[in-house]
């Protein structure tokens, strides 16, 4: 069911071109994977999202597990029907959302217990379960529990996240019980290579269906993240696809594909687009500001976006101003448009080996 | 540019079938106009809008005067190019806000002095402003200013109104400059058939290209509502288009066409969709209810909009219970479809001769 393949490797960098292959269709990568934290990726009908050039998503397992419960999603059909999205979905795993959103009662070698960010109600999450729950959402792809510490924390600290995932990803493999579902490790170790590579060695014995890089875009900067990525996906079997979470902005990225990664995911382009920021090929807009109010021109001349071929920064900015949901709507279509044309362009520049040329206006961008 | 023709008369009822003219197309009547109050139908891209069935749309005069301005929409291309609808569209004269939104300051013969709704600054408007206003916006249909009291009031409270609505109303013809817009009078009077019967008389003498019958769903009950629609129609010329603003539920929809109307506007598909609120064949749901949580079927079987083609009861719930942006999204976009199939269905009944008996199931309705 599951296959993946690097179809070209850029000459000069570490971009690679691939194919990646599930149960609900293939994926060209580097892809780019809009967020749907709860469902839904905000603001945004999956018809639309299809038509920015989206060929993957990615839900929240922490977040689903909340509300409605993974119980309610598996027997209102699963999250590809669920959402109406019959494309690839993955899912976290709920780790980067209990350590970040949630406060921590006790965590343990078994478990974690926090307060929901919700209610505080009393809830746990452990490797087993995270697994569980995401047995049942039915995600493509799926995430093992991995603890996920902010940086800078001390080197012992990110040890000991760094032993918890090891040992969680083990008891992830074991609860995983849905062959429909490819499983990836985390490899965490915050911006300490040795950490990395120890955190790396350990998971790839393991033998996952493809390794993240967790614990980045977490506090630490734009060089630090792209100098961790740099060492860490050599220490990745090749063959495998290279996740980077959470990651970033269209700089992040370019920089990220030139080390060799494959995937990502980023509430970027819709955060910003709710907050009246554009991402353009001129850099970002922010379209509260008075200069915009007589421009009768698109936000971005040269994008096919529906948000571009049909407004004006005039009407943008009035949406902004007076608080429509318009607003948001359509800036984060043309924020997600912008994205997936970003990729498709790195696409080619590999495909055509120039990536180093390509990424170097991108990579000047602050 | 303009023209109307009726095209089938149900020979039961006072139903009409007509055909409205524009220079941005044609209307089939009778019709319903979603309102874009700001210039955007809430939480509706365009041309999904579009595909809902809508032909003409309305936008307020009175919001779009405070923000962004007149000379901001006349400077970005007027309102079809402002806000991307190619269609018709009618603006209405501000009347209706200035009477129930805003804080009077102060009325006279001439004008209305009100503090802003939104930041209490003091403005101005008068059938010579919201005229030129309203020539600036651009919409193909334009309103006569009027004052539209709320129900119940007295006799002298209601003449009052009447008398000053026909004076303005003369401005208003007085102060129209634009050959590209069709304007219409409002007929006032409450539920006082003698005033509507002055006002009628007065504004069919100033002539103008259609009629609207103002100052109805402010207060009084649906029967006194038809009542007062039912008598003030035939006072207005059978050749020119029959409006009711702000008018209304399915039911009093289906009456007011079986009294002769051929147009409508109101916020409550939007506003409902917006509070979780949808119509159905089988009468209103509340998707906050428990009893949808686990519902994998369509809120309406036999609706083929976009949300009933893809979307569960339950998961329409848990965008509510979440607060997701989409939950509103897609339950707009489904109550504008009802809407406008329950419109054509109108249109088919009359053109058939069996409004009668097509109506009575809706008239039951509560």
């Amino acid at each position: 069911m599951f296959s993946f393949s690097v179809t070209a490797t850029d000459k000069q960098t570490g971009a690679r071109r691939g194919r990646l292959v599930t149960g609900h269709g293939a994926v060209e990568t580097p892809t780019f994977m809009p967020v749907g934290t709860r469902g839904s990726v905000k603001g945004v009908l999956p018809s639309a999202l299809r038509a920015t050039g989206a060929e993957m998503i990615l839900a929240n397992t922490y977040h689903l597990f909340l509300r409605p419960g993974a119980e309610v999603v598996e027997q209102l059909g699963g999250l590809h029907e669920f959402m109406g999205w019959d494309g690839p979905i993955l899912t976290d795993s709920g780790g980067f959302q209990v350590f970040s959103l949630s406060e921590l009662n006790r965590i343990n070698e078994d478990e974690v217990e926090f307060a929901s960010h919700i209610d505080g109600a009393k809830v746990r999450l452990s490797p087993a379960i995270a697994t569980a729950v995401q047995n049942k959402l039915g995600a493509d792809i799926i995430m093992a529990f991995d603890e996920c510490v902010k940086l800078p924390s001390t080197r012992e600290r990110v040890r000991l996240a760094v032993d918890r995932t090891i040992r969680w990803a083990a008891q992830c493999l074991e609860a995983h019980k849905n062959e429909h579902q490819l499983m990836f490790g985390i490899v965490q170790g915050g911006t300490d290579r040795e950490l990395r590579e120890y955190c790396s060695e350990k998971l790839v014995e393991l033998g996952f269906g493809g390794y993240a890089i967790g614990g980045l875009s977490v506090g630490e900067s734009h060089d630090e993240m792209i100098e961790t990525v740099g060492y860490t996906v050599p220490m990745l079997p090749a063959d495998k696809p290279h996740y980077l979470m959470g990651v970033g902005t269209p700089r992040d990225l370019v920089a990220a594909i030139g080390a060799g990664i494959d995937m990502f995911d980023c509430v970027m382009p819709t955060r910003n687009g709710r907050n009246a920021t554009a991402f353009t090929r001129q850099g970002k807009m922010k379209l509260r500001n008075e200069q915009y109010k007589l421009q009768k021109e698109p936000l971005d001349a040269e994008c096919d976006c529906y948000t571009c071929k049909n407004f004006s920064r005039g009407y943008l900015r009035h949406l902004f101003q007076v608080g429509e949901m318009l607003g948001p709507m359509l800036l984060s279509l043309h924020n997600l448009h912008f994205y997936q044309w970003l990729m498709n362009e790195a696409r080619l520049a590999i495909d055509e080996n120039r990536y180093g040329s390509w990424s170097s206006r991108w990579l000047a961008d602050d």
